[in-house]
């Protein structure tokens, strides 16, 4: 812990990597590519889970389970899908392991073979639109409106904590329609509700857009994206929503009759976020003291470290901070009274500072005297002595400070972030020396897009909704574009 | 959903089958084994989620998250463990697929063998203790309090929702101690957390015991267990905690530097309940017409049936009953108003007695014209006419009167099904006729346990914890006994 990080400005990457360690969030587990989310890490998990559940919720959704295997004829159906997905999965073949009769321990059951092969579930579209067919006769079973939190896996050679793990756990929404129009307000309805997520309660700034026709989901018709910006100047997709169109109800044979008694294929969306999120989290807002949180996803939002000597000395200030706790309990806060008598307080001011505590307030002999509480804001590292009768209402209104100016200062870092480029020369140069997002015009071909990538690593992160019409011509062909589109090298 | 289910007492297996399907709760999928939890049986354990959650927080624990796969090896370490758990397991052993060259379709890639197989976590004891290691060195690193939600994976043979599922989704406790006496209390501090949620929040009596040698938890030193009775007399083990002794450790090598710096292994505990809980509570509860659920897990508590005649009357009922609604939300309570204009309030009555919602309240032109509502309860299947002005406080009551009057009920069932015998043939005569638990003397062997499993297929089901000391002699062997234990056929 009390070890520094490597600053962001050395190695962004090594930053990353020992923050999300050091600050409790994760580490790597003996199985490989497949992370251990630490308490610390996993609470923040959770009141993410909490706020998008309850979002899912007022927008008409039930949760349910579906099974993690997939047989693997039914990744097969969609024909896209499987060639988006086969690649990369962990493959189960037998059932059973035994004692080897040669003393070699415990071995694969080779009688023990299972007669078709399950997958591990990378996504669940098959699955689940095999269990719809059962569910769906008419216009009067539509629309189901259903997401599943669950745990998939997608084998990756090159994994970073949160970022890129073998298993991740998710939410992964699925819903079917009796129309088009339906299928496609559902997936830009959640499309929204994931950028309402990422700007209000993780305060990260995000673009909303369509992926090109390349970066689309597999068995997708249209993938709608929240992108948002690192502080190293990559981008991150934060979340995706697909309209499937009639994909998958047509791999699955799902029909309903309509109020005229006609036979039609149903409408579908899928749409996800992942454990991926914390990444965008740690990325966007901490600096080379460690994590920055904001208070409506930290899972301390005070601590208090009494500055004493000797027990008796601890003993008053814990009665006298007492009554301040409950107050503070009672606006909805946690707060915790750090009286561990085996670390210093400056030992324990850094441990705090690196796990991203929004506000530590001090508390000694002298500040009772004053009657005062010095209250440190993580954010800016900045400190104030505030006056005991005014605590709650500073803590209260200071915590909300805190929340906006994370938002406004990754927000401001963005907007600086965003280039306007006219040339391929002016694209490269960018992107090598500033970063971050540029708008660029694109001639629409999967062959512009692929050799723009294929030269500098750079992606059309998504063609933004609110892209304003304007003639140009492609950067890299010089053909007729009528909108920019914007690219990044992206995580 | 209008088809009548089979009566218990014509197949009480068939009854149940069919109502877990009919009442919404979970069905079979395309996948051998595991079940599809449908959006209203998944609201039922969203609620016993987060009613433990809530005692597992209460009692100091956190929520954390470990890989679902376990390398082959780690499954090894702990002998009695892999005994008994990798007999049944899911094996990954490939990591790809691809288009086979013959256009068989997609195939296993034989290039993408894993060096070391893979299990899917029948449970999490090795992985974890293979995390511990790292993270203890010092008692001031003791005690680790935590807690998983999880699915996990054991291969069977022969399945029923929720009671017996290839795939069951389940929380497993975790805990290292620095003393065998504090292991011990926290083994005994779950399994009373157990007892207290399935008696208060499920209305399920149990009774607490510790588990014979032979029915232990491989691996674990002690099992503590809750067991239920169900209805057609045969026990149902509800949940399992377990005082592991320093198996685990030892097995993975975690010792930690004591106050006096000398280096001890360290004690361990696990626990864990599952989604075979819900069978638990269908079983417990429900009847011939269908559910009967605890309002303190019932998805809706409270459905509202308009009885009308075209669609002005429907207006006029929808704005009559709103204020009624509010009044009753504001109480927490979860009310529907069921307005679908294809269905007959008859139709709608049997589905909600079918999906065991506890209150439901039909209102018609006349039922204001009086001043009342019709107010009918599940589990006496009774109704009456309120006024008006006491709907709220009278619903609040009502529903804390079904909670007490089913657990009541429940626990009437059991004291009649609790025998004592004193020889083995009124032993086999009370097992086939009557069921239940036998409380009956026992030499405290394998060897006479086993016979009597052989013959009469009766398990000790437990030691009860609250067992007095009393002289007898072995029903199988007539070896002296100093207690009786409990026996019964169960799930």
């Amino acid at each position: 812990m009390s070890k520094k990080l490597t600053p962001r400005s050395e190695d962004y990457s090594k930053w990353y990597n020992e923050l999300v360690v050091k600050a409790d969030l994760a580490e790597n587990s003996g199985v490989r590519g497949c992370m251990v989310i630490k308490p610390y890490g996993y609470a923040i998990w959770e009141k993410m889970q909490a706020a998008l559940d309850t979002m899912f919720k007022e927008t008409g959704h039930e949760n349910a389970y579906f099974p993690l295997f997939i047989p693997k004829s039914y990744l097969s159906k969609e024909a896209s899908h499987v060639d988006g997905f086969a690649k990369e999965c962990a493959v189960v073949t037998h059932y059973r392991l035994k004692n080897d009769e040669n003393g070699n321990g415990i071995i694969v059951d080779p009688d023990a073979k299972l007669e078709e092969e399950l997958i591990v579930r990378p996504t669940s579209e098959t699955i689940i639109w095999d269990t719809y067919r059962r569910w769906i006769q008419s216009y009067r079973d539509l629309p189901i409106l259903i997401n599943q939190w669950a745990n998939v896996v997608r084998w990756e050679m090159r994994t970073r904590l949160f970022l890129r793990t073998a298993e991740f756990l998710w939410q992964e929404g699925h819903t079917a329609h009796a129309t088009k129009q339906e299928a496609i307000e559902e997936a830009e309805r959640m499309m929204n509700v994931y950028a309402t997520f990422a700007e209000e309660f993780m305060a990260v700034p995000v673009i909303k857009g369509l992926k090109t026709a390349s970066e689309r989901f597999a068995g997708a018709e249209e993938t709608y994206c929240i992108e948002a910006l690192m502080q190293d100047g990559k981008a991150l997709q934060a979340g995706t929503s697909h309209y499937l169109g009639q994909n998958f109800a047509k791999a699955f044979d799902v029909k309903y009759a309509t109020k005229e008694g006609k036979q039609e294929y149903v409408w579908a969306t899928s749409w996800g976020v992942s454990t991926r999120l914390m990444g965008a989290l740690v990325m966007t807002h901490s600096d080379d003291q460690g994590l920055v949180l904001p208070p409506k996803l930290a899972p301390i939002h005070v601590v208090i470290v009494p500055i004493y000597k000797g027990e008796e000395q601890l003993e008053t200030l814990a009665e006298y901070v007492k009554p301040y706790i409950t107050d503070l309990r009672a606006k909805g806060l946690t707060v915790k009274f750090d009286d561990r008598d085996t670390l210093k307080p400056g030992f324990k001011f850094a441990e705090y500072e690196q796990k991203g505590v929004p506000v530590r307030i001090a508390i000694g002999a002298r500040d009772i005297e004053n009657g005062t509480f010095e209250v440190a804001r993580r954010d800016l590292l900045s400190k104030e002595a505030v006056s005991a009768d005014q605590l709650t209402s500073y803590i209260v209104e200071l915590l909300d400070d805190i929340q906006k100016t994370i938002y406004q200062k990754a927000l401001d870092y963005r907007s600086s972030h965003i280039t306007e480029v006219n040339s391929y020369e002016e694209f490269k140069d960018i992107l090598e020396t500033k970063g971050g997002f540029i708008a660029a015009h694109w001639d629409g071909t999967p062959e512009s897009e692929a050799a723009i990538q294929e030269e500098t690593k750079a992606t059309i992160r998504c063609i933004p909704l609110d892209a304003k019409e304007e003639e140009g011509s492609c950067i890299y062909s010089g053909k007729p574009s009528k909108m920019r589109v914007l690219f990044a090298k992206a995580y």
